[in-house]
């Protein structure tokens, strides 16, 4: 049975560092329901449980490449949620680039300017999930997609749609792959519900999420095509950013359906 | 100068527990924010700060009707926040009963049933504010609206609209006052594109919510009018309560305006 010490969990643990997923081109998912996904989606190396975990997740570890027994020390190693349920997956990263997503003409992606909480990035891209989008862009100096809370937070959600990582400049690309690219913004000169009476949310849509403690930067609320606000009817001052995106990319999914 | 010992600061503190602030009546703001809401509100008896806190917000200090300069100590044995910023408000309770909430028609009202996540429930608070809802109402064996998380992530849309703190037969009440009463289900047999489309939303509304562990108690999704679903267009197998919250009570909006 592996220990913290065991080569292969010293190695492992260490991709809870950025640095070494990137160079590694491998992550951690932990849990269940993740590695249920991650197996779905062909991406497991090696699966590591407890012996309690694995028994409990029988079905799971039937269909690992590769299963190892691990203690309940090594397992709290290799995570660093505070009741780990027993799994984790070593996995291949699945970001895809973006011009394997453009050409597939997407009718709805999501853009995470800069977004660097890794629970609003991992909700945002559940929530764009569920609406159908395409495709999820971490933009810029954006969170790691592969970061163990925005995973958590994602809830499945990277293994079901295309995620890429790009730069800012990303933008233009979008644009001239024939999608309209809408900005979020509190201050935008439209609001979604107008847009969405004026059909003009049917057409291919990119929307621009930046962080809620800076919102989008200003180069690309400027080269954005449109500046959209969803419209505070009370006393709010503005609404969270899992929420706001919720509205825009359920709207698009209306007209879009 | 008040420290950690100084009665008021020891009175002060033990409204971080909920039998306390029950008992009291009282609740404690913290933060620029919410103090300010809470000022517009009328409903500050004392605002504790320090030195600094207090210079960086004088606009706030002066509308306060009694200041108290307080240690970093003292400050701190009053926030449960890692970087508290210097300034926390001693306030009157907001909560009003159903029965005025209900005299005055409202169109639209969020239930939060047995939700006990207090980042949940500020969250859904704040979104509708944001949507322009009359009213939320906890319900059963739901978080404390006072709870210090619920009062930070509500963002100051505690003292926006009228706030209700009820048992689950609220939804009696609703109902007998001409709410059509809505449980929000991931198996619900209607969906909220289609409730829109029909012209079912423009009617007077009580949303219902659960947590996201649990769901709705059965009773409740028994007893609503309808259970709707967010539809779901990717592979997630649902959406976090504040997305799914935020497209069900903006659908409404969107009918009501």
């Amino acid at each position: 049975m592996f220990t913290p010490r065991t080569p292969r969990i010293v190695t492992a643990r260490r991709l809870q560092r950025r640095k070494d997923r990137d160079q590694a081109r491998r992550f951690l998912a932990e849990g269940p329901q993740a590695v249920r996904e991650a197996l779905a989606a062909g991406v497991v190396l090696e699966l590591f449980g407890t012996p309690a975990g694995l028994e409990r997740h029988a079905d799971l570890a039937a269909q690992a490449p590769e299963v190892s027994p691990v203690t309940d020390e090594a397992l709290a190693a290799l995570t660093d949620t505070v009741h780990p349920q027993g799994l984790v997956a070593l996995c291949e990263q699945v970001d895809v680039p973006i011009g394997e997503v453009l050409a597939k003409q997407p009718k709805l992606i999501a853009v995470l300017a800069e977004i660097r909480d890794p629970g609003n990035a991992g909700t945002v891209l559940r929530t764009a999930d569920a609406a159908g989008a395409d495709a999820v862009i971490f933009a810029g100096d954006a969170v790691d997609p592969y970061n163990g809370k925005c995973v958590r937070a994602s809830a499945g959600s990277l293994f079901h749609l295309d995620v890429v990582r790009a730069s800012l400049d990303v933008l233009d690309l979008l644009q001239n792959s024939g999608l309209q690219v809408l900005a979020t913004s509190g201050t935008g000169e439209d609001d979604v519900d107008s847009l969405l009476d004026g059909g003009l949310l049917a057409a291919p849509t990119a929307w621009l999420f930046g962080s809620e403690a800076h919102g989008l930067p200003g180069e690309l609320i400027a080269a954005a095509d449109r500046r959209v606000r969803v419209p505070i009817y009370g006393g709010a001052e503005s609404l969270n950013l899992a929420a706001a995106a919720a509205v825009c990319l359920y709207s698009s999914a209306r007209a879009q359906r």
